[in-house]
């Protein structure tokens, strides 16, 4: 669940008298998100997302995330707005935390994917791409190629208690990807956590993202080779060719894809199931003794990479290569 | 925190296809409350609360519980009110749970006390006693004076692990309770669980109680002894004359005591004292591995039963006894 730091009213009440928002009318703690604390805030003026920011955010990086925020929203793409307070700041504290609040950003997002949601996933992506080219900040993926083998180092020989030989396996592959890795592609702000949790539909329409707090500047295609990899496989880990066609085709209908892009396709996936096979690794040894949070099945992403090692090109995720 | 159940939005979807609430623009699990798992819901009708019951709330209660709500409200008490759906049931079943929606109630819980909370909260509990008063079922309060001793029973002398002697001391309690207890006090419906965190402010004005899920047929006088524990003791078990007096005088400006209750109060407070020293010493060896819900100390109660058993008389609560 997502609520590490408990607000008092006091002190909410006395937070808010410096912003525009009206009266409080309620705000309720959400049971959503791993990393920060978020509560539901209503006031007479409307709806809105606190969210008070813990230790896995750095707070140097918080002008990069809302300043992205505003950059989208007023570019006009569906996305949470920052608030900001009557002296213009949209980063404030509260309860000893860096603390922010944004607009509400109405949407469901799909438990069970369908091909409709990755057809309308992909042409919001490329939008979003689209509009965060003109953003003027970057930010480094902090967790991109250069930490998958620091890493890989505080995980060690340990990786083999969740599935024999997997040490090996990294190690080869983290060979492989160092050799092998894409230079040069086109590159901007991407969001760099695009799983279903963040992406909101109303009914069968897209109707926004939410969570900018991993985005970074990086090659366009890793956000897809990340989308493939969390949206275009089936719960037993089979690919779903129909799901990823879609996708892409969403994606091309607004950008389309240069053939560097699409010739990095298979390694861009293979390092972006690497990337999440080692945070999950991690985050499975270093556990915190009862935290509420349910730890997520490293062997899911170690079958995705597998699926791709296997792959002469990205024909198979259903791409006309020409 | 309270989702114990995760529901799907294809589930969720038909679900409220039965209901006319129009289209869902949004749901998120709520980070509160204990027993039973709770989502706002939005839709472009209104905020709501779904509440899917767990197994501690039977089952064969909820009719009295959503009728009681839908009394309260027609009575224009502010409460939550169960919306039914289009064949007229207020009870469903949704993700293997019997499951209900009601209105969302606008407002705050306190979480610092002031004594202007107190004065509103005797005068808000009075009403819906009153409200109450025409409702036409009954329900036997099932952690009454009859429930304690087999409570007692299944913690034995574990309680001297927490204080040295409270075995012996809560034995020696139940037998004055059992010798003392009063009868024939004015009786109804009570909330019985009316802690700060049910009841609801707008600004420095109370806007109503949630959470009827231990309400049930007892004597009003209780209500206000449960309360008294709740409301007006400090963090440090201090007892707080102020706001007990304003209590008792808000909820006498609707309905005065009678001189049986004021004589019954001392030993109800003890009795209320002992319901949750009770309840919370269970809950205290019986927590659940990994229970993601914070336990309560037990010791609190024993310090608020320990003030109740040295007073003379309610004179000591700021009541005048005539």
């Amino acid at each position: 669940m997502a609520v590490y730091t408990e607000v008092g009213d006091d002190e909410l009440e006395a937070f808010l008298a410096g912003y525009d928002l009206g009266r409080l009318m309620s705000y309720k703690g959400i049971a959503e998100g791993v990393e920060n604390s978020n509560f539901l805030l209503q006031t007479d003026t409307g709806s809105y997302i606190l969210t008070l920011y813990e230790k896995r955010t750095r707070p140097e990086d918080l002008p990069f995330f809302l300043g992205l925020m505003d950059h989208l929203a007023a570019k006009g793409f569906p996305c949470p707005t920052p608030i900001h307070d009557r002296a213009g700041r949209a980063l404030g504290r509260l309860a000893g935390r860096p603390a922010a609040i944004v607009s509400f950003l109405n949407g469901v997002w799909p438990r069970r994917i369908q091909s409709f949601h990755t057809a309308q996933l992909g042409e919001a992506m490329a939008r979003m791409h689209q509009a965060g080219a003109s953003f003027g900040q970057r930010r480094a993926n902090d967790l991109g190629l250069a930490r998958w083998r620091p890493l890989f180092a505080e995980i060690g020989q340990r990786a083999d208690g969740i599935a024999p030989g997997l040490a090996a396996l990294i190690g080869r592959e983290l060979d492989a990807l160092d050799a092998e890795w894409p230079q040069g592609l086109p590159t901007g702000v991407i969001h760099a956590d695009l799983f279903p949790d963040n992406v909101f539909f109303i009914g069968e329409k897209f109707s926004g993202i939410i969570d900018y707090y991993f985005a970074c500047t990086d090659a366009y295609a890793y956000e897809l080779a990340i989308c493939l990899n969390a949206w275009c496989f089936e719960a037993d880990c089979s690919f779903n060719i129909t799901k990823a066609r879609l996708m892409f085709a969403g994606y091309q209908k607004v950008r389309p894809l240069e053939e560097a892009e699409l010739a990095a396709l298979t390694r861009l996936a293979r390092g972006a199931a690497m990337r999440f096979l080692l945070t999950r690794l991690y985050d499975w040894f270093n556990h915190p003794e009862g935290a509420q949070v349910t730890r997520k099945d490293p062997r899911e992403y170690l079958a995705k990479l597998r699926f791709h090692q296997g792959l002469a090109s990205a024909a198979s995720y259903g791409l006309d290569l020409g």
